[in-house]
């Protein structure tokens, strides 16, 4: 669970709970017991996507993946318990002072990783390489792999803050944007990048069949598409001050990885 | 998710659940919600448990195991997604109208099923050929891969009603001792039941080299064991009025049925 977890990821998750609960002065030890949680819930679904039986990756983070420095059974009883810690931290106490929220909290993250959910997308990507995958499929796949994860980070700091409807609509927006344009920058990384540097197994979409943005798009368009995003994402921010800069750069970040 | 979960086990742990809430006058929308959460996180643990990275099982129930009538993948993605599930229903709002008790539920389920339950039990439980087990440390390692999990069981209805601090903790040992009566009729079948009528593989744990119960003990002395786990875990019922019988009956069946 350490290895898998303590493993300097980007933490990007983590940033999008910290950065949006400070939007609305959420105490810090809430934000983190919920950045926490997400990363666990992040990292479970990389060791179990690992497996042999899944993508069969041998690579993660410039280190062997879980099951290559263990074995199976540990990297699927790491990911069940990541997974499961995750809920237990996030009902906690110490996470709110309200039940309620912590409810909420709680029934997001499930709805966020489950069957309708990252799991969902992941499910469907098994059957990608199958099906005749348009933009729009893509999308789909993609907003059910990544995205409602992605959403749920940076809904958590509204949800922490109770924030007023409209506020947590713009960064639900934001987060819709940027996790698009996310995916668009992970596909050009997978076609462009250096796997040294990206420190994971590259070309495997490619390799395995699978239509993705740049597949369908094209390198140029796929790049125009994934900067359009992050300016849109950009602006559902214009109702924040300059607390919300570094949310601001966070969406310029994502797609300037992948030049 | 439905092949694995809606395929006649016994419910053992629902009926926990409904006959604990019954005592305390809990809705029954509120007891068959955490009742229907149990069983997924035990289904899921069935799933995962099955896979040939762990004990290779190839028949549940009398049926094939998910990964033989799916794949390994869907498999692994079906019991993510069950877990995930059942902390979206524990959660959800029809569960209790007050959140703290949803929020405690969460927890203890969590902490039930997790690195240092269930799924510890089960990291304990791939150790276990290489270790020198006595009984104290079989006695560890079942608490924690199904007795935990039988324990929040029997607790769920305390929970659920707001009982009195010792009427939960009479549940909290009534389901200790079934749970270890429980765990050594289910050792005795290991050895001595017929493979067709109890629907799984069997003699897998002397195969495997690892202690039992039975192994330990001998077989005349573990029947009494359990025989005597069973009598003292229907004493802890004292306490409740004929309410309680069908749970006395519990008692007695899960050591009947390895007669």
């Amino acid at each position: 669970m350490r290895y898998s977890t303590l493993d300097g990821g980007k933490r990007l998750r983590p940033f999008f709970v910290l950065q949006t609960s400070r939007l609305f002065n959420v105490a810090e030890e809430a934000a983190i017991r919920v950045a926490a949680a997400i990363e666990m819930v992040h990292c479970y679904s990389l060791v179990h996507d690992d497996l042999p039986a899944m993508d069969d990756d041998d690579l993660r983070r410039g280190r062997p993946t879980c099951h290559k420095a263990f074995d199976e059974a540990t990297a699927i009883l790491a990911g069940d318990a990541l997974l499961t810690k995750s809920f237990e931290v996030v009902a906690g106490p110490n996470t709110h002072s309200d039940p309620q929220v912590r409810c909420e909290l709680v029934r997001e993250l499930a709805l966020a990783a489950g069957g309708q959910g990252m799991v969902g997308g992941q499910m469907f990507d098994l059957r990608a390489a199958e099906l005749d995958m348009d933009v729009q499929a893509v999308t789909r796949l993609q907003n059910l792999k990544t995205g409602r994860l992605i959403d749920f980070s940076c809904e958590a700091g509204a949800i922490l803050g109770k924030a007023a409807w409209q506020l947590r609509q713009a960064l639900k927006a934001y987060a819709h944007d940027l996790g698009l344009a996310f995916q668009i920058a992970d596909d050009l990384l997978d076609v462009e990048g250096d796997p040294e540097k990206v420190g994971k197994g590259l070309r495997k979409d490619a390799e395995a069949g699978k239509a993705t943005f740049v597949s369908l798009l094209g390198i140029e368009r796929a790049r125009a598409q994934a900067e359009m995003l992050s300016r849109q994402a950009a602006q559902h921010l214009d109702c924040f001050d300059d607390k919300a800069d570094l949310l601001r750069e966070a969406a310029r970040f994502v797609v300037e990885r992948s030049l």
